[in-house]
C-alpha cells in the first residue's frame, strides 16, 4: 500500500522504509520552534531533562513575536528568559526584536524550513511550512523541551484527504478564499489529525504565499498538517531562501485518502468566516450589511508581502472611512522594508492606515488592536473564536486582504470589486 | 512693574491689562486637550456639569495617544468611551488611529497650538507648545472638564526664571541637552509653578524642534510652563502649520524675574540623566561605562523628523548590536511618511532598529518597550522615573537621540563622536 506525501516524509526521518495511518513512530526532527509565549514553558520542561546542551544549536528556533515589542512587564520578563536560555545554549536562531518578524514568515524567509523538513514548533500555526513540502506541525512546550533535548518528536502517523485543485480562480480569490471555503465545506474538525494534501492543476494559480497562508489554516480544520507538492513555484522560494539542503518527496500513486474532495477554483468567491468559528463561512455575495470598526491586514496568515500589494492596490488614493482603524502588520523586518521599496507603506499611511511592527500583535487579543466590548474587525487573521481579538462580546470576521481593505473604506465588510 | 511674557499671555486671555505673579485668574481657553488615559476620567466630571455641549467643539482635541492600537481591553474600552464622547459632542479634533500621532507632535503639526494661546491639556507635557509662544499647561482632569464645558480656568499667574541662552552649541549637543543641564542645575523641583522663559542669541542656534523638546521638559524642572520668544524660526513653523490666527507677545523690558541665569550653549557636552530622576544629570565625559539591553529614540519629547534624521545618520549603513533592541517612535503619521520619503526608515530597520507607530509607547510603561527585572534602557523620552519605563528594578537613561542611536551600535552609553 502506498504512502501519502506526509507518510513518506515521516517514513524517512523515522529510519523506516514504510509507515501506515495510526502507526506510532519517533522521527528526527530538523527544527523545533518557540515563541515568547511558549518558550518559558518548554525552558521548564526542557531543564527536567538534565541535559547540558540543546541536541543541535542550529536546529533550534525562538522567535519573541507574540507580546514583542514587550508589552508589559510580564512580557519583558518572558522575554528576558528565553533570551537568556538562547544566550546560555547558544542557539543560534534566536531573533532579537529589530531581527525578527512573525514566526511563520520569519522561518520560510530565513530559510529555516525547506521541503522535506520534519518541523515541530509550540504554535498551532506551526503547520505553516507545509506550503514548502514540509512535514510541519504544532506542538505543545511539553514537546518542545523533548525535541530540544533529543532530536525527536513520537508522532501518530495521519491519514489523509485529499484536496484536488482545478483551474483559475476568479480575481479577488486567492489562497485565503480557497482554505475558508474548504474550512466551511469540512468543518473546523473536518480533518482532525489528518493531513490535508492540496493538489491538482489549480495549484498553478496558487503562489507560494497563497501556499503558506492555506496550510497555515490547516490547523483551523483540525489538522495535523497541510501541505503541497514540490513544484516549480516551490523550488523558486527554495532557491531565493533555503539556508540548507531540501529533498522532494512525493505521495505514491496508490496512496490510500480517507477522502477525496474535488474543489473548482473557478467557482470561488471571495469567502469571509463569521463568529465565531473559522467554518462559519459565507460568500461575498451573502454577506449582507455588516458594519465594522477595525480592520486588520497581517499576521502569519496574510502578513506576506503580496498580500500587502493586494491591500495597496485598493487603500492607494483613497482614504480609510472616518472612524475606523486599519491596522497592518507586515509579517517580517524584511516585508516591511520591501514594503517601503514598493512605496506600499506610504500609500497605506497616506490612505489612513497605521503600520505596526512586525508582531501577532492582536491576532490573539494580545496587544496593537484589542476589541473593546460591542466592536467587530474584520481581519486577515486565522481564528475568529469568541473573545480572540479581546472582549468576548466583540467580533471577528477573517477575509482576505481585499476585501478587508476594502471594508477598511466602507466601514462595512465589502466586496473589493465594489470599490 | 512690567510683565513676563506668560503673564502678558494671561493678561490678556483674562481681560485685565495687567496682572501679577501670586494673582489668581480665569482665563479664556483656545485649546483644551486630552488623551485616552486622561479624557474618561475628564467625562465623568464633565457630566456633573449637566450642561448639553462643550463650550467650543473646535477648541477641544483627544487624541488617543498612550495606549493605543489599543494595547488591552481596557485601553479598548476607554478609547471606546472618548470616541463616542467625541461623536456626541461633534468634536471636531478626535483623531483617530491612523490619522493620530503622539498628542504634543500632533498638536503644533495641525497648527491646533500658536502664538499667543492659552492651552491646558490634561497630559503633564502639555507645555511643549510654549515653543510656539503659547502658555500652555499641564492640568488634571478636573480642569479638563471644566475647561471642556466652559472654556475658561482659573491660574494662579506664575512668577518666572529667565534663561539667557548665549553661543553656539557644539556639534551633537541639541535642545534635549540644553533642557536636561539646565534641570541637572536647578533640580526638579528648580522652577517649581514659575514660567522658564528661554531668550538670547543662543536661540539662533536652537531650532523648533529643539524648542519643543526645552519646553516639553519645562514640567521636569516643577515648571508651571516654558515658553519662547516668537522670532523668525517660530513664524516660519506657524507660516507651515497654524490653523488660525496667531499673536505675538513679548515680555515687557522691565519685568521681573525670580532668578536670571546666564548658560553659554557653546561649553555644553551631549548630557544624560542617570536613574532615577531628570537632574541627575552628567555629561558624556562623565559617564563611564554603562551597558544598556534597550535603546529608545522617539517619544512627544524626541520624535520629530529632525530627531529621526539624526539617529538615522549615526544608525546608517552600521548595525544595531546583537542582543540590543532599538525602538524607534515618529511622532505622528506624517512624520513616519517624511521619514519614509527621506529613506531614514529604511536606513534604521536596515540597520537593526524597528519602527512602531506614533505612541506614547514605553516612555510611560505603556507597552511596545516595557523593560524587565534589571534591565536598563537608554531614551530620548522625559522621565526616568523609578519604574517609569517597566519593573521597579528597571534603570532609565536619558539623552539625546545622538547618544540613544550610538548606544544601539555599542550597547553602553556611547558619545556619538566615537561611532
Amino acid at each position: 500500500m502506498g504512502m501519502t506525501m506526509t507518510q513518506k516524509i515521516l517514513a524517512a526521518h523515522a529510519g523506516l522504509e514504510t509507515v501506515k495511518a495510526g502507526q506510532l513512530i519517533e522521527a528526527d526532527l530538523d527544527l523545533v520552534l518557540g515563541n515568547d509565549i511558549t518558550t518559558p514553558v518548554a525552558i521548564k520542561e526542557f531543564e527536567k531533562f538534565k541535559v547540558d546542551k540543546v541536541f543541535n544549536k542550529e536546529k533550534i528556533a525562538i522567535v519573541p513575536d507574540h507580546f514583542t515589542p514587550n508589552k508589559d512587564i510580564k512580557a519583558a520578563e518572558q522575554c528576558k528568559f528565553i533570551r537568556e536560555f538562547a544566550k546560555d545554549k547558544e542557539i543560534t536562531n534566536f531573533f532579537e526584536v529589530g531581527q525578527m518578524g512573525i514566526e511563520h514568515c520569519l522561518i520560510p524567509e530565513k530559510g529555516l524550513a525547506v521541503a522535506g523538513d520534519v518541523v515541530i514548533g509550540a504554535d498551532s500555526h506551526t503547520c505553516t511550512y507545509g506550503a514548502l513540502g514540509a512535514f510541519s506541525t504544532g506542538i505543545g512546550s511539553t514537546d518542545m523541551a523533548a525535541g530540544m533535548a533529543t532530536g525527536k518528536c513520537w508522532f501518530k502517523v495521519p491519514s489523509a484527504i485529499k484536496f484536488v485543485l482545478k483551474n483559475k480562480p476568479a480575481k479577488w480569490v486567492s489562497g485565503k478564499d480557497v482554505i475558508l471555503h474548504i474550512i466551511g465545506m469540512i468543518g473546523v474538525d473536518g480533518a482532525l489529525y489528518k493531513s490535508m494534501e492540496f493538489v491538482g492543476d489549480g495549484l498553478e494559480y496558487l503562489l507560494i504565499d497563497d501556499r503558506f497562508t492555506m496550510a497555515n489554516m490547516a490547523i483551523e480544520a483540525g489538522a495535523k498538517n497541510g501541505i503541497f507538492p514540490v513544484d516549480k513555484e516551490t523550488i523558486g522560494y527554495l532557491k531565493d531562501h533555503a539556508a540548507k539542503e531540501w529533498k522532494v518527496y512525493e505521495a505514491d500513486a496508490d496512496a490510500q485518502y480517507d477522502e477525496v474532495y474535488e474543489i473548482d477554483l473557478s467557482t470561488l468567491r471571495p469567502t469571509i468566516a463569521f463568529p465565531h468559528l473559522p467554518d462559519n463561512t459565507r460568500t461575498i455575495d451573502e454577506v449582507g450589511d455588516v458594519e465594522v470598526d477595525q480592520v486588520v491586514i497581517g499576521s502569519c496568515t496574510n502578513g506576506r508581502i503580496s498580500d500587502l500589494r493586494i491591500a495597496r492596490d485598493i487603500l492607494k488614493g483613497k482614504q480609510v472611512k472616518k472612524g475606523i482603524r486599519c491596522i497592518v502588520f507586515p509579517g517580517t523586518q524584511k516585508i516591511y522594508l520591501q514594503a517601503i521599496k514598493e512605496g506600499i507603506l506610504t500609500d497605506l499611511v497616506e490612505a489612513g492606515a497605521i503600520v505596526s511592527t512586525p508582531t501577532c500583535g492582536p491576532c490573539l487579543g494580545g496587544h496593537m488592536g484589542i476589541l473593546a466590548k460591542g466592536e467587530r474587525a474584520i481581519s486577515t487573521t486565522n481564528r475568529n473564536f469568541v473573545g480572540r481579538m479581546g472582549h468576548v462580546e466583540s467580533e471577528v470576521y477573517l477575509s482576505n486582504p481585499a476585501v478587508a481593505a476594502a471594508s477598511a473604506l466602507t466601514g462595512k465588510i465589502t466586496d473589493p470589486e465594489l470599490v
